[in-house]
């Protein structure tokens, strides 16, 4: 849970642009903002964000200053008239706009380095709220603005990422800090979990470990096909049980747990690729449903060529034939979407790729194509090398991408269990195996 | 401008979620809700982001309701301590909370497909509002919640993407267009466009079409690697004079034009099927530096199997042999990123799958691998039928998925033209072909 306590600063974060309400594109700046407070042990309140509506921006800051802590007001500070940040501060402030000394200054040093003449839209961005501070642009034309309204310490910031990025790292962040009672740092550690969902993890959890200790948050994130949790500790107190803690998760997790997140989090098959490589083994694919996924989320990561060397898409029945070897006789009497097929896929691709290693799918993906014995969703996985050749049956249904997806990464999760020597059975084959081998 | 003016409906947003506040991700979904009402011509007015935190909720709750006529509520429907939306309407509304029959239904449907007991977190998703309306989920365990409070219409929807997507397009979108009040809407005439952007089209019909039609709209909406243009009537009179804007558009685009759009925009390879599946045709792939992913891309759809047997994903050197025929004196002299291999690879690919169509690839996907000669971004595609293959040699720098994407779609564009007879030479060939055949 977020610490929402009554100690934590309450920050808010007010967006404006009519950008940002029609769609046209995703808002990357309250990530960033939210990543630099992270970095503090601060978290934002509430965000609200408006379009470039002179009421609405000043009812809004009107009512944010009144609860917050800190407001950021991120854009419009730009020279058109659709920017309107420093005048509604102004009315919410029931002060005038005046010509800002320092911030024309800025503009002038600006235009000088840019060897061209300020216009009249250019100069508009001097005129500021009476009494206002700067903060200074490395990069544009605008000044950040900072004010303090209804107790209320507001910073106004340039929709420009760029600038943005500048001027919280370089001074809001600072200021912030200067600004808050005395506040500590505390630890976090994430995790990569495949395989176990939220909310079983929470049932083993609650069932398993009582006494979980309460100032160690539990976070989760789902980043499919990967599940990321964090361990958030709260005290100093939390920082001395978070080992404890953290074996003691590991130990209900098993080998749900994927890896410890370093700095960024992997995909699925770069942690497969790094499995490889300390095995110096390759692997090779033979795909009929998932049509080609597997050996493309191989390829999208670099390096992949040291790991893979060739894949197989076989789609039709012949092909399964003429370029697996799989025997016709096969096909026909236990049909594309069985084990006997799937293990034939297998081999074949392991002796046409001399690969260490093999993945093998046969399934219904759907929409169309089930049956009663076979329905939608069925899928036959074969994984493992020449000598250590396994298969299972999963009933997964969902949309066709939803399958394709989810079998590919039941297939990378199969073959990590076998290169970390795992003796585990995952919960999606106790949950999703099909019992009596489906024909 | 966004069109706030007072007969416009009052929509806002409100999004719950700590991973919201945290900066972890950036949010996509109220993007989504904003594309899906941008075709309704409706704009989001407000949209308010808060941690999982019951007294945050229910006050914006309380809050927005009163000055909205549409609210829509996104996360906060699944099964943890942490989903609190059904709760804090509850709470607003002044009802109890209770097992709602048709929710209970949707749960057990929903395991039953997938064979597990439903356990008691997932039961919790069955317990909401007294007298609130469902909304089928299609895909997940969270059902949606409809309900009017303070007059205003709430929408409340789960965090998954897909889910929320389905849930929009098929109920919420119909719903809210029943319940605004009589608003005549224009025309509007959507297009699928590939190859050229949106500063290069808008040049050309300054150049070309100065006496564009100031009551017909034109809008752009990015959707990799497709262009949306979409072009909306202001008034009856727009609505005479589009026909002729479409057929002087259509001249501009050429055939970079790949349809129209009737419901819902196609995938490229969508596309591609249908006009396979019209000359009765299949299609192969061989892949290099794509690696599988143009296979991928065919196989997500629905009756690929109809046009697709088999693609081969041929990574290093000696599969390129061994595959698919490519003589090893070739590879020797020319190198894998060659205009000999890759029609060598398309050949090899034809005959192996006795297809009637091919694309292969070969190219330096990145960040390592480059030379002088062959940047990083430099690839080799050959596409056509044996009587009729071609190849061109691109630089397209950018990073590894970017590259990866980018070819993707560029082969199908190629094996689009040809298959509808284009004689025009799309803009990218103009652009980034490389003129001398690197080696």
């Amino acid at each position: 849970m977020v610490d929402n306590s009554s100690n934590a600063p309450n920050i808010q974060l007010l967006l404006t642009g009519n950008e940002l309400m029609t769609g046209d594109i995703v808002d990357s700046n309250s990530a960033m903002i939210a990543q630099q407070l992270l970095y503090l042990g601060l978290h934002i309140r509430k965000k609200v964000t408006v379009s470039d509506e002179m009421t609405d921006l000043v009812s809004e800051i009107q009512h944010l200053s009144q609860s917050a802590d800190f407001l950021i007001i991120n854009g419009g500070l730009g020279p058109t008239v659709d920017d309107l940040t420093a005048q509604a501060l102004a009315e919410v402030a029931k002060v005038k706009i005046e010509q800002h000394p320092q911030a024309l200054e800025h503009l002038q040093q600006w235009s000088k380095r840019r060897n061209f003449a300020l216009n009249k839209p250019n100069l508009k961005q001097a005129d500021l709220p009476a009494g206002c501070d700067i903060i200074d642009n490395d990069l544009g034309s605008a000044v950040g603005i900072k004010m303090t309204i209804n107790d209320c310490i507001i910073y106004c910031t340039p929709g420009v990422p760029s600038e943005l990025d500048v001027m919280l790292s370089k001074y809001i962040m600072q200021d912030i800090q200067l600004n808050l009672p005395n506040v500590h740092h505390y630890k976090v550690s994430r995790y990569q979990v495949f395989g176990i969902g939220e909310s079983s993890l929470q049932k083993l959890i609650n069932e398993q470990y009582t006494d979980w200790p309460k100032e160690i948050e539990l976070g989760f994130r789902a980043s499919m096909p990967l599940l990321e949790l964090k361990l958030t500790c709260k005290s100093f107190q939390a920082e001395k049980e978070l080992p404890a803690c953290i074996k003691r998760l590991q130990s209900i997790l098993g080998d749900h747990l994927v890896a410890q997140i370093d700095k960024k989090p992997l995909s699925f098959a770069k942690h497969i690729q790094s499995l490889l490589k300390d095995a110096k083994a390759t692997i090779t694919t033979a795909e009929s449903c998932t049509g080609g996924m597997i050996a493309s989320e191989i390829t999208k990561e670099s390096g992949s060529s040291d790991i893979f060397e060739s894949g197989y898409v076989t789609y039709a029945n012949r092909i399964k034939s003429s370029e697996l070897g799989v025997n016709e006789a096969i096909l026909q009497e236990h049909g594309a979407v069985s084990q006997q097929t799937v293990l034939a896929m297998a081999k074949g691709a392991l002796a046409a790729a001399s690969s260490d290693y093999v993945i093998a799918t046969a399934g219904i993906a759907g929409p169309n194509g089930g049956t009663e014995e076979k329905p939608v969703g069925t899928v036959w996985i074969a994984w493992g090398s020449e000598n250590n050749l396994q298969s299972v049956c999963l009933l997964l249904p969902g949309s066709r991408l939803f399958f394709q997806r989810y079998v590919t990464a039941i297939s990378f999760d199969l073959i990590r269990r076998l290169l970390i020597g795992s003796a585990q059975v995952p919960l999606y084959i106790k949950e999703r195996q099909v019992s009596s081998n489906p024909r």
